[in-house]
């Protein structure tokens, strides 16, 4: 197996839920963002495409382009995941750290690795979710934004 | 295997040593925290719990809870190893980054990575411990943390 | 396989081209640092030795040895790759990403992985270079310097 590790921030915004490992989370922010924002789908998509060399997710899905407005990050993840499984290869682990203050992560982490296993076909033990706060330091400390870094484990045929 | 990653952050206080990987530093300053805010073993607790979905190191020991008041954060470590051990898992090979201005984390490297693996059960070459820097960038280069990642390889039976 | 993980910043200053993953871009600022300041191989340098738990670039090339200056980073990648050979380990994947807002990585990714792929002996699809901005936030948004951050996987034998 090999790992890929992937790293995102959004900012907050004014806003009502946030969308993080694609589960909505009712907040009293929004992250800000050309798809829905879910910083955490999006480290997690670079690390899956980072297992097989493939880009990142700027080059698959620009920003600037605008039938990504407002996009659900899901498809960002199934796309990438189709590339591995083109490959004939497999994802058999992925991990997702987020890095904020607030909202808390813990009560919602089961839903997320559901949702994070549905979109890959991975069992819910093969997908982990954690989160940690940066103690008040930085721009997530200061509760600027949201930071998310992932790593993806892929078999490689050959 | 499968590829586990942590981060954790500690805010500098007043004084005058710094836990890290395990091992007391003489430093003019110390790191804030209910345990003793180790942030290298709490990163590398979180990418060994990350392998097998077992949630964050928050999860296992709330910051809230007094009984972890001061702990020595290698019992975060081992109850991590513990629960990999439980799975017929075997962590392989660990690795941490500490990313600070100061101390310096050269002269501590060999008892750094002594320490772990005697927490882990595993031999010093399957251990690692770096350093870098940020330059003055940032709240590491400001002096006013101490930011640790990690990464944790652990064989997954089945 | 066994994954190692690496780190580092560097500060923007006067210059007229950065280099990053071994290629030379054309850019209004430069990148400060002894070495040629390619904060994008130290990076992967550091997560290559953090495989074989062989210390970290400082400690094999310290910034404070006048013969690094200006040195070009390529050599101190070879340097570890031939550790991990010395070894009878075989790096088989590396993955890096670089985070920044400017300058714009995509159109330089060919020639960057194909610079690593030829420093490590490495075909293309096992060389991943990828890109992210922090949304305007930190040290990174507001263009004080670059982030890096690189994994690699590497079999180690026995
Ligand atoms: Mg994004
Ligand atoms: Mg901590
Ligand atoms: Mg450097």
């Amino acid at each position: 197996t090999v790992c890929g590790n992937g790293y995102d921030v959004h900012r907050f915004a004014p806003g009502t839920k946030v969308w993080l490992c694609g589960v909505p989370i009712a907040h009293d922010q929004g992250l800000e963002g050309h798809s829905d924002a879910d910083v955490a789908l999006h480290a997690l998509t670079d690390a899956v495409l980072g297992t097989i060399g493939a880009g990142d997710i700027g080059a698959h899905f620009p920003p600037s382009d605008p039938q990504w407005r407002g996009a659900s990050s899901d498809r960002f993840l199934a796309h990438a995941a189709g590339l591995v499984d083109g490959l004939g290869a497999r994802i058999v682990h992925v991990d997702v750290t987020l890095i904020c203050e607030r909202p808390k992560i813990g009560p919602h982490r089961p839903a997320m690795r559901a949702r994070i296993g549905e979109i890959l076909g991975l069992p819910m033990d093969r997908v982990s979710v954690k989160a940690t706060t940066t103690e008040g330091l930085g721009f997530t400390g200061r509760g600027e934004g949201i930071a998310a870094q992932a790593t993806a484990s892929v078999w490689l045929p050959g």
